[in-house]
């Protein structure tokens, strides 16, 4: 069964969470927005689930997951479905709420990544609210992203299986996301990243290994992936980062 | 086995979504950081786990759950773990997931509500960032508020068993953490609400059903039932609800 991954085009965003578990685990899947309409996907494809107005349990938002009858919604939920199916969830039953606290972290930190540059509003365009953003930015970059890298650096640190991985004694899709986080977080905010990553060496050893993952590295390299850009979540405008 | 559960006290907060299933189940379980220090109870047990230099998958911030030797943080992470322990959970596999699905999205209007009164830090004071704050709130009650009220009216109403409960046809934590949303935000925005609530019957015969239900109406009534207040997330401040 193919799965159908359901998110935006052209940013990498929160589906990218979801896509680096996919491709991990060399899984049968196709990003339904950027297919053709002719082949009925593209937009309306996604427009049509959400819009619905008689399918139960329709998505608030996307990304979301179809697997045949079933539709699951959010970057956590969908990881935790697919894990086990992927091969990509730690064994134990205690050890996959511990996977999937940590990946709810790393949504709450995706989303104060986001609040930096749209801190009032959704509805409006950055640049209707750059004084907002430098503050929000300022009080991030200042308080709340060294606090996010060193607890991530301590669960490496105090895994009793070793600081190789986040979880248990093999890759789990934590350990992708911290990958997305790592390279999302370079991208945003370089100079704020050059000045922690000296604190946070598991953190980085963990990043490079997923990068050096063949399937990974033959991921990166292709166009599935898409480019950081300032229309997602991990944007780069200079007045935001340190100064 | 007795639940621990730790989170702030004298706020509802975070912690009330997972209360409110351990009360409506007739758990055994203990508010930690509401009993005594003498009892090895009260906040410096919350930190003592927090700040743990050795333990692995230390929680980042409350509300976590301790069962035994395991720790669960995040909302929906405990009550994902949780339910189906209490009999709250959906029978079927993937109603469970469509249940996470939409604690997931309860969390994120919680998320939502937070930065209404703290858009720019929460290292300051409301009262340090209320023109901000006025602008959020404003954003919020104008696009984001119906929309997600209306998603739950519409769960409901699309919910093949019927309209009584979220997912399925008996009660879920989903439909605990629906009363406590509209409790919240009928004390944050009483205005606004009396504005949306005649477009959403299904939910508010929903909160209605909830609070007359045995387990809960005790509760509510008893002292471990802690009021809103302006420290916890839903805030009242006249000035951000319509004028």
């Amino acid at each position: 069964m193919t799965y159908e991954l359901f998110y935006w085009d052209e940013i990498p965003g929160r589906g990218e969470f979801v896509r680096l578990a996919l491709e991990e685990a060399g899984a049968d899947y196709v990003d339904v927005v950027r297919g053709s309409e002719a082949q009925g996907r593209g937009i309306s494809a996604m427009f049509e689930i959400m819009q619905s107005q008689t399918a139960p349990f329709i998505p608030f938002a996307p990304p979301f997951l179809r697997d045949g009858e079933l539709v699951i919604a959010h970057v956590a939920n969908i990881l935790f479905y697919l894990a086990p199916r992927l091969g990509l969830a730690p064994k134990e039953e205690g050890l996959r709420f511990s996977a999937n606290g940590l990946q709810l972290t790393i949504a709450d930190l995706v989303a104060e990544i986001h609040d930096c540059h749209h801190p009032i509003s959704v509805e409006l365009y950055y640049e209707d609210q750059m004084d907002a953003a430098r503050a929000r930015a300022q009080s991030f970059l200042q308080h709340r992203l060294s606090k996010f890298l060193t607890y991530f650096e301590r669960i490496l640190r105090q895994n009793p299986a070793g600081p190789a991985f986040c979880v248990g004694s093999s890759l789990s899709y934590v350990d992708l996301s911290v990958f997305h986080f790592i390279e999302g977080l370079r991208y945003s905010f370089p100079k704020a990243m050059e000045k922690q990553e000296p604190a946070i060496p598991h953190l980085i050893a963990l990043h490079d290994a997923v990068a050096r993952r063949p399937h990974i590295k033959s991921y990166l390299a292709s166009g599935r992936r898409l480019s950081f850009n300032e229309a997602g979540i991990f944007r780069y405008y200079p007045e935001l980062d340190l100064n």
